[in-house]
């Protein structure tokens, strides 16, 4: 079925393909949009929506859903994302799978509702106490928000782990053709999970390892299967790379700046590439590193002020000049501007 | 005067020292003695305690004691901190100076009580949303907590912004001789403050900034002040690097570990040397790249599964391997296990 | 279908039964098996049960669905009513139906989990801010814990005001033969509420009129319907009454003991008789005036420290002189007991 | 010292006089200016002021400055004090001292701001679980509101209980001449109290009793002091009610236009009295039925529905018809309705 649909809209729609059928939440801009739609959509195929007393409740709830092996989603915006960091440790550290949607916008603090590119460190690096990793996913048009959302639900029971949607308030906020296929979700069997039943009755969903060996022994399996997912799940996307002299690197919205930067860079006879990494977590520094292999420059572009671009520098490890170029606080790079910053980097004259 | 004091009771002392009077929190082991201790000591010299509901009403009790012009600090441990990462964005977001402590415990979620070192993404990197920074200082001793909790004050006021003391468990519990001069603080003049008087009632404290442009200029205003930081806050400590040939890096309570193990290895022929972060941010990269200038291997040893080891590699930018070692969950390696790994590191039988 | 059941189930079967579809609630003993029995229960019936962030998060939930036109409840003990009273004065101010269940517990504050009757006063009268009542019946076995619990969405539909089964933790925590018919609930029409669809987009579901004249008016059509149900719901039980010298009045397991010392007065020669409240609001005052009319003595037997004895003043209004006998803390009175009482009133020797 | 000041302003200043040094709340019209005002002069006497993060942290935080021996202090209205009936039950229940202010608004729920006296049965009764009671002082004017203030605290150490301050809007609001005398308030030793001190370490401060005699012990040493204080507690004030054939009864603002009405009348040869009761619990029983004695009918006038009419009844017991005249929302009678009313009363013409 094609229709016209919202960014934020085409996370619920994916979610209810998926299967989710639970979804707490707090509304915020630039996210609300999603605590809208599921509102409308979840009681509409027998599932739950909730908006919860605070993103410190959302998230809480979230875990009972899950360690209960339904799919279950939240979503909001930053100030909403820092308030649910303690409950994603203990999701990551209770190996229960949700997906969680970051709709990011400007600023710290309170900041604006315009878009930005700022929560990558928060969700990439992992802005909850311990040792744990989410996996994430950064779409950069309305489809992928429906079908990252999909995979995310899909990579979420894979890993038993939250696996978060990071995308800007462009991506949320804007309307595009999306494409769904009504197929029927294929729900894994979740024999670990805490169903109020007599067969599920010892099943013990926790976090806590009071042993230090215990507790070492339970982050080393953690850790295997970070390792499993490094290795088999990094996604991407290449654009012009095969002739490359610069590289410009970027995720989400950015990635669309900088095709257009490309194009028009070729036909002012710079060889320039376009690398979008889709998985933020996994980074997929394996391609990167084969895409940067014949490039002179990198060129990291984000609307931030240099957060990505550390797993860039950290992929290339020195191998090729990484230079970085951000704006922030809902403005956004102009192509004029960004071939600019090609130009000065390459030491061409305009 | 000299005595007898344990690491967390230290912050305390040095906190009272520094001037500050008012705390709020909410006890966590392994940091519970912090909030006793304040208890105790801060109502003893005219101070303000106050154990809140939970660590969110806590740090925003920090913002507005902060915006009031008070010096100010909270302490948790992993769960706590996680819990304030809204606030703390907040308050980096509004120019608020303020002392955040985190004693590291075991594992994500809720874990164990047993030390780590696996809250340096959430606190360095920042795991509050948007594009702000903490002040970090590492301790290594009892000594230091007090002075670096002094030192915390300072640069909080300096900078304006929230300093966090990261420890580990270890130097939270442990107990050494302690130092103290008993000198008068020097408060500094906080113009900017909202003191509830006619001269300041013009005052605003707020991180809010609709307009695009406007919140990108104050963003790149933030920025300006953490690159001054970065060019003269960058501290650490350095042992036996001058000829070393692998050089061990390692923060905190692993940095005793370290100096062992590097004059162990020393011992047994092996040039070794110490490199000791004592700010994490700014991370003294600087002062690491000149002392790993000479070596051959780099050895980065935490008590996680590598987390500020991404710093050093961003450092050094490939100039030179770095390898990693860390326990989790309590466990630490010991001086035999940490040469083991230099061996086979420098490619040597044991 | 007859069953053996304990009180606090019957609770829950009687609402799903009743048409019940949505329960907030958090658990206290000794009320929990209610929230045990309905997140067992209300999925299988595709309702929704959640266990909320606290009894201030549940209530609201309540507010919430019960605004969207479901039939909701609640149920807690003492001090989670307590918690409830702004939530209960919010959906009595709003004019919104729900049940809410109390099963008391013994003493102020913490307490005890023992049984008591001490929470009267703050269900009958109002605890919460306003003028407002709550519709309070007071069921004395495990099938009318079923049954005054279907009566009571009723009401609570009639009226559109908060209904609260007051159940000490005797009835609450007792099983005994359940007989329940396997009815279809008839769920009311109620074009008032706000159901997310086109239709009711312009329904405002609402307690606040900042007018003056308006608020009075409000406040007056409110009172009108109090003073309805005060003519035409007055429930009550009575037993031996026609000949009767003393009347012993109680509600709840009270009443079961009374009818026993009833029994035993009469064998003894005394002509006792017994009036069971069964509405608690509206107070059954015509009954009672009528069942007093020819008696010497009253006497109010209360698992409290005299709480409904002053609704049964106010209701003789000095007509008959009206005595008070009461224990509490989980202690309850034996016939002997009671007999003593009754004897020492009418000044007879044992 | 003389001065003109706000009503709610003079609490504080009662406050202070009367040695309390701790403020916890929350503001909520019409009772900000207490916040206020607290904010304002807690500081300069060494107090603390602290807006909580909700009226449940508030109270809390009272209960605990109280346990350890503070005279403590909040203030709120009706929604505010709803939160608050939980807390109110505790610090009963432990008895502990502490003033709590309530300036009535309108309405139910949301309500409007509006002056009422609908809060009555919620402060007298006691809104919140358990057997337990408020002290309640209700003022007439501002200089009241400072002095009835101070005599709370007394009361509230003299009989380890809350204490609360219910007033309705207009005396909250109003301004008036208040004369203060400048006196050292006589603080109490309490040797029950939990000081963080050595000799205070044995000393437990708990509402719960887990043993049923122990439980009932306890609530009959808690009823004995209600007993003593409704001996000698009782306040009051008559005017005109020698001679008096109508009595008219109120409290607080209605009293103020109660004594006009009762002097129109008089000039209308119609021989009225007036009783206001000061202390709303224990209810002035003995006098009101001494001054009733003689009269022919008894009026009593509440903004409210009718909440204090039935102590008055209760207290009159049949003696005397007692009539009721009630506006809300706000609304407050004229002296030519009250004339009206007791013409209607006494079947004259007008």
């Amino acid at each position: 079925m094609r229709q016209l649909c919202k960014g934020n809209v085409a996370v619920v729609k994916g979610a209810i393909l998926a299967g989710c059928r639970a979804y707490y939440g707090y509304p915020i801009t630039p996210a609300s949009e999603i605590a809208e739609a599921a509102a409308l959509y979840f009681p509409q195929v027998g599932g739950t929506f909730l908006q919860a007393e605070s993103e410190v409740a959302a998230i809480n709830m979230v875990y009972g859903a899950a360690a209960a092996g339904l799919r279950v989603m939240s979503a909001s915006s930053g100030p909403g994302l820092s308030l649910m960091q303690e409950g994603m440790s203990y999701l990551a550290g209770a190996e229960l799978p949700c997906v969680i949607v970051d709709i990011m916008r400007g600023g710290p603090g309170l900041g604006n509702i315009a878009p930005e590119q700022s929560d990558y460190f928060a969700m990439v690096k992992g802005g909850g106490h311990g040792n744990y990793r989410n996996l994430v996913l950064a779409p950069a048009s309305v489809q992928e928000m429906a079908d990252l959302t999909m995979l995310a639900f899909e990579l979420a029971d894979k890993y038993r782990n939250p696996v978060v949607i990071l995308a800007d308030g462009f991506v949320g906020q804007m309307m595009e053709p999306l494409e769904l296929e009504d197929i029927e979700a294929q729900l894994p069997e979740k024999p670990w999970a805490v169903k109020g039943t007599p067969e599920t009755r010892a099943n013990l969903v926790t976090s806590i390892y009071l042993e230090t060996d215990e507790m070492e022994a339970y982050q080393r399996q953690m850790e295997a299967k970070y390792i499993r997912a490094k290795e088999v799940e990094q996604r991407y996307e290449l654009c012009h790379t095969d002739d490359a002299e610069v590289l410009l690197v970027g995720y989400g919205i950015i990635s669309r700046v900088l095709l257009s930067t490309v194009e028009a860079l070729r036909k002012d006879g710079v060889k320039a590439g376009l690398f979008r990494p889709i998985t933020l977590w996994p980074f997929p520094a394996k391609a990167l590193v084969e895409a940067a292999s014949r490039v002179e420059k990198v060129l990291v572009v984000e609307l931030s002020n240099g957060q990505m671009v550390e797993d860039v520098r950290l992929s290339l490890n020195g191998k090729v000049p990484v230079d970085f170029y951000g704006r922030v606080g809902g403005n956004g790079p102009s192509v004029q501007e960004l071939k600019q910053q090609v130009f000065s980097l390459m030491e061409m004259a305009v």
